[in-house]
């Protein structure tokens, strides 16, 4: 049995928490928190909430720590310095920034003897894997990503800061119309606008001016100035109704030409379609968290990324039966 | 550079010369058959074409062979024998025997200390290594293959051997109403005759019987009787003007559950839709040629396929540069 320790208890570690009770050869062992571990109940019967400043003693009971915490201030810290006592997964999101992240967690994997695993989950991880799988087949092409429809929390975080909105949730969508451009082998350049559109619910307070609010919000730089953006307002019960779930989802496509005169077209496209993204972007973790295991035992150390790991590390199945069977 | 040996010279073998020509980092260096070497004009200039009994006298000048021979007798016996003098890469795809081919070549490739990766293509190929990631994240869930608008030549030739039939062509078609059922992530339960259908372009000989070949083709057990078959009577200049791509491609589409109560579906989907069949196989041979070579230079031995190797080998880009760029 791989035993596996979670850090935090968001969204991502209750995601990781069912994908455990999936996975027949792991268990999980202990859930680590900076808050009253008292106010946290598992999901889970008879596994026990410490606080964080318990896990040095549990070096030895604990094969991978997944580290569920956020990319912008928790897993910068944190990653190097568990991965000093602990093999290590985290799902480290910030794209520009994963050199530095990777340059920082490697020295600590590979001076205390443990893997870590960074930037797992969809995008960064699947979706990267894509690209690189249709790029390394196929050199001469143009690779697309598109997002949705999805749920943004930093998006959604955005609206909510602004004075008068109580609640708020925001989709990206897609445009139907660009992918389908995309996927026929057309290789049009297509600006931000023409990729994606935004659509907000959002609840008001009391008196708060709605007009305000929707000036407020199509014309947020970064955020939402690029994109077409449709604003609705809804009470909080159609809110808690029908915005609950976290529902997001995309599309790799990546069109590459083959033949003497580079005459044939061809389309690879990766799509996900997520009913829920953290449950999804956990179970991604956990089959890497195997992964960084396997690699544990054949004495394997230091930092690694989904590019790093070979597909037969993450199952569960032997490799014997995956060629008999899966090939 | 990375020196590529090509043995065969059909359609495959072809795309695999295309193919050279996109990556930087590898040269053709000979072509080799079993014909008159005399009789074969290469696409790319100044390279040579020899006997497959010169090979020996190549062992030091090439770095990865290629076998681009038929699955059905070629390669069962090529494989093994030319792993004891080079590393070599092979696109078996009888499914059912792979774990056979894989027996036989694996003690060749490791006594003699080279990588032999085998059935290495998009079926098996990309499409396995997507069925893997697929079941390796979502355990509880179900897997659909989808397979063109394509050409099976196999099916082609079945035809060709029907009495009256001067030339054939075979395309299979998924089902639109089938694939939407199961993108939606309903799970249905899907005979052959619901997945496929095929149609079938065929030139007749003089005075040949039209019907009679329509009810051989349409009867004919394992190859069309199980499927809803159409056959079109088209003339030799319309086979030529309208038939003469090797268009294929297809989906693997895995629904999986999460959640606490597993109430969260989930759907994965990798499509290929392919202009060239052979040139995007050929494509995917090269770009694992270049993993053997990697592995081989590691000191790693023995017999390998698809789920074997970790995506950062396939690429001509460092790893440093995928890690900053592309994850």
């Amino acid at each position: 049995m791989i035993r596996i320790g979670i850090v935090g208890y968001g969204n991502l570690a209750k995601g990781a928490e069912c994908s455990i009770m999936q996975n027949e050869d792991m268990e999980l062992t202990a859930v680590f928190t900076r808050r009253d571990p008292a106010s946290i109940t598992l999901q889970t019967p008879h596994v026990g909430v410490y606080h964080m400043d318990d896990l040095p003693q549990w070096k030895d009971k604990i094969d991978v720590l997944l580290l569920c915490g956020g990319s912008a201030t928790d897993l910068p810290a944190l990653t190097p310095r568990l991965a000093n006592d602990f093999n290590v997964v985290d799902s480290f999101d910030n794209h520009g920034e994963i050199g530095n992240h990777f340059a920082n967690v490697h020295p600590a994997a590979e001076q205390s003897g443990h893997i870590a695993m960074i930037s797992i989950g969809w995008d960064p991880g699947m979706f990267s894997v894509s690209r690189l799988y249709a790029t390394s087949i196929l050199p001469k092409g143009q690779t697309y990503t598109f997002w949705g429809k999805g749920v943004s929390q930093g998006h959604s975080d955005a609206i909510r800061r602004i004075d008068g909105v109580a609640d708020a949730r925001q989709y990206t969508l897609p445009i139907a119309k660009a992918m389908n451009r995309v996927r026929t082998g057309d290789n049009p350049e297509l600006s931000t606008r023409d990729k994606h559109t935004r659509d907000c619910y959002v609840v008001t307070k009391d008196g708060a001016d709605q007009n305000a609010i929707q000036q407020a919000i199509v014309t947020m730089p970064n955020y939402f100035a690029d994109y077409d953006t449709t604003v609705h307002f809804i009470s909080k019960e159609e809110m808690i109704r029908d915005h609950s779930g976290l529902p997001h989802g995309g599309s790799v496509i990546y069109n590459g030409v083959t033949g003497i005169h580079e005459e044939h077209s061809n389309t690879i496209e990766y799509r996900l379609n997520l009913e829920s993204n953290p449950e999804f972007t956990a179970s991604v973790l956990i089959c890497y968290a195997r992964a960084a295991m396997k690699m544990y035992h054949r004495g394997m150390t230091g930092c690694y990324t989904a590019f790093d790991v070979a597909p037969v590390d993450l199952s569960q199945t032997s490799r014997e039966d995956l060629i008999k069977h899966m090939l």
